[in-house]
């Protein structure tokens, strides 16, 4: 819980069934910090919060199950009325709320259901209801992603983020939604740098199957006034624990995933260079169905990374699976594959790359690539 | 038939089951034009064959079931071993043949297997086995890929193109292997730049699953001495089919494939802007396991278009599925859905992007995204 946020959400009928609206409503008045997908194509909710960020913001509204992107001019008025339908109901200016839209695109909103439950959803706001709240943004996630922590200062300052995944989760940047709260009292400009490069080190680190979402929305939300600077190492600590363990779990519930793989590229002339590889290994469907296959096929691994558009010495390199060398100057060694296999069977997967030709590294965490990320995404939409 | 070239494939026991070893041997030496992989890590008969490219050749050995990639210096002399068998058993020079390998990377070819069977796949040389050839160089393919057509000059001139596909089809230059014979004499320097025109028309307008191999080659053959102007035309006409056709071979038995998916993107302001939106959405996943679901997902198409890293403005997008269109301006249209499932059943599917933004094009043929790619590939190498 973080004092003075409270969180409600409810079934509104966008989806056929569960929570699929909440808000986040703050007592004070809230700093905002945003980031919104690279994609030329982006929703409404991101067009119209454009328009408030930077000013200080009494609430947040969410839904899933609507993307309500590619939707035009009506998808922006969409946003309007609902909004303004909240805004009356809580007796807080228009401008003061932002809104965060997930789920199918092309579709629009539907206005009625959604004012129809605005007085429900205003009765169950509670500082204690961020679970119901991180329901409502649930799509193809398997379970509610929040983590609380606490952090000191002058006093005890209680941080708390939300996330949701688990499809359309790309490489450039990664999480459709994701949401902090802290009542630490800091202003944006004195983290506004920290704030990019813990999502730079979090949900730019994780990719699902690649795709870049029309909806990516990352917002940090914090108290007004009276910075307390005795605190700002303890919360960037923190901010950047939350955001990667949110970014972690979001992979571990990627859409069909069996297992999480952190993939390391080092020994590089440049970062840019074992970004590039970490990156094209990540997304690779050769790799990914091996890795579900529990399948030592350094071979795709090493031809994924000398398709990353950068220059590789493939005679150098080294390939290192949970802990076991399968390659050595680009040949394979002889390893006990059964041993291996059974090593590639956990939940949670080491690869590392070595190319042994500087000092530079980089890591990103993915999934692999199941028959149930085909049926989820065959069936998506019905 | 090409009159001059004969064909042979055998069982080696590569593989564990099938024919894995072929040979095209050529009555006189040949003029060979090639294009190899653009991975930066390429197989060993690659870095082989480009010290014979441009000069005249005798024959053409291949195999399936080991890439020999990633195998260094022992990978190389692996050849040369194979070829001096091969050279002295046949009476032509070693600096004649040119050697081409497809399967799994990492693993050296078995030389005794292959010496072994040097004298059966002799024996078995014949114009007409061209089957047992294209054969020899199948993987996870189904079916073995052969076109054969004739064009008129001053007699009938024969051309016979063999491929395989069927996984790490990549966008950038989509096949493992493509050979092309023909008895059309002509010089490599009046038909170098069809060729590689040729190439890029076909095998670069593939994808299957956007991996790029490290043992992609194309190769084509033709006869030396008097050139015959007056078929220049039509060989060129011919060319182009025959590499087309092949290309839509290998997609239409893509890893798993249910379907192919022709997309074109129209209207753009430049080529290279038709070209980026179609290369991604070919390769998108949430796209591909849409249309193995028959599901007129929109919003995926635009998604991926978006994040193409090109400039589009949404508000301008048509998009049309089997002449239905499903969004103009960017926002979705009545259509019923029902009718544009059953329409996307089919086992071709024409998906058109409009960009209305100005008059470039760019096609390109992919595949759907199915629980068999991620059985196949999940257990490749058991």
């Amino acid at each position: 819980m973080v004092p003075g946020v409270e969180f409600a959400g409810v079934g509104a009928g966008i989806k056929p069934s569960g929570l699929d609206l909440g808000i986040a409503l703050f007592k004070e008045e809230m700093n905002v910090l945003t980031l919104y997908t690279k994609n030329r194509v982006k929703a409404a909710h991101i067009l119209y919060d454009r328009k408030i960020d930077g000013n200080p913001v009494r609430a947040l509204v969410v839904n899933s199950g609507c993307a309500n992107a590619c939707t035009g001019n009506a998808g922006m008025s969409d946003i309007r009325t609902i909004v303004g339908g909240l805004a009356s109901h809580l007796r807080i200016p228009e401008k003061k709320i932002l809104f965060a839209s997930t789920g199918v695109i092309g579709k629009r909103l539907s206005i009625q259901k959604i004012l129809h439950v605005i007085p429900q959803l205003a009765r169950n706001l509670k500082e204690s209801h961020i679970d119901a709240f991180a329901q409502a943004i649930m799509t193809t996630d398997t379970y509610p992603k929040i983590i609380q922590e606490t952090f000191r200062g002058k006093k005890t300052y209680r941080i708390v983020g939300v996330a949701k995944g688990s499809g359309m989760i790309n490489p450039l940047f990664a999480t459709m939604l994701a949401f902090v709260f802290t009542d630490y009292p800091v202003s944006r400009a004195t983290i506004q740098r920290t704030f990019v490069s813990a999502v730079s080190e979090s949900f730019e680190r994780i990719t699902v199957d690649g795709e870049c979402s029309t909806n990516d929305t990352v917002m940090l939300f914090t108290k007004r006034g009276g910075e307390d600077v005795s605190a700002l190492g303890a919360f960037k600590e923190t901010l950047f624990s939350v955001m990667k363990e949110l970014a972690v779990m979001i992979v571990r519930d990627g859409e069909g995933a069996t297992r999480v793989i952190h993939i390391t590229v080092k020994g590089a002339k440049k970062r840019e260079i074992a970004e590039k590889i970490a990156r094209r290994i990540s997304v690779s469907p050769l790799t990914k169905t091996a890795f579900f296959g529990c399948d030592p096929n350094w071979g795709r691994i090493i031809a994924a990374a000398g398709d990353a558009g950068v220059a590789i010495e493939p005679s150098k390199a080294e390939i290192i699976m949970q802990g076991e060398v399968l390659a050595r100057e680009g040949v394979e060694v002889p390893f006990n594959e059964e041993a291996v296999k059974k090593l590639m069977g956990k939940k949670e997967v080491e690869l590392v790359v070595d190319l042994h030709d500087g000092k530079a590294s980089f890591d990103i965490y993915t999934t692999d690539f199941t028959y149930d990320y085909v049926r989820i995404n065959a069936s998506y939409r019905s």
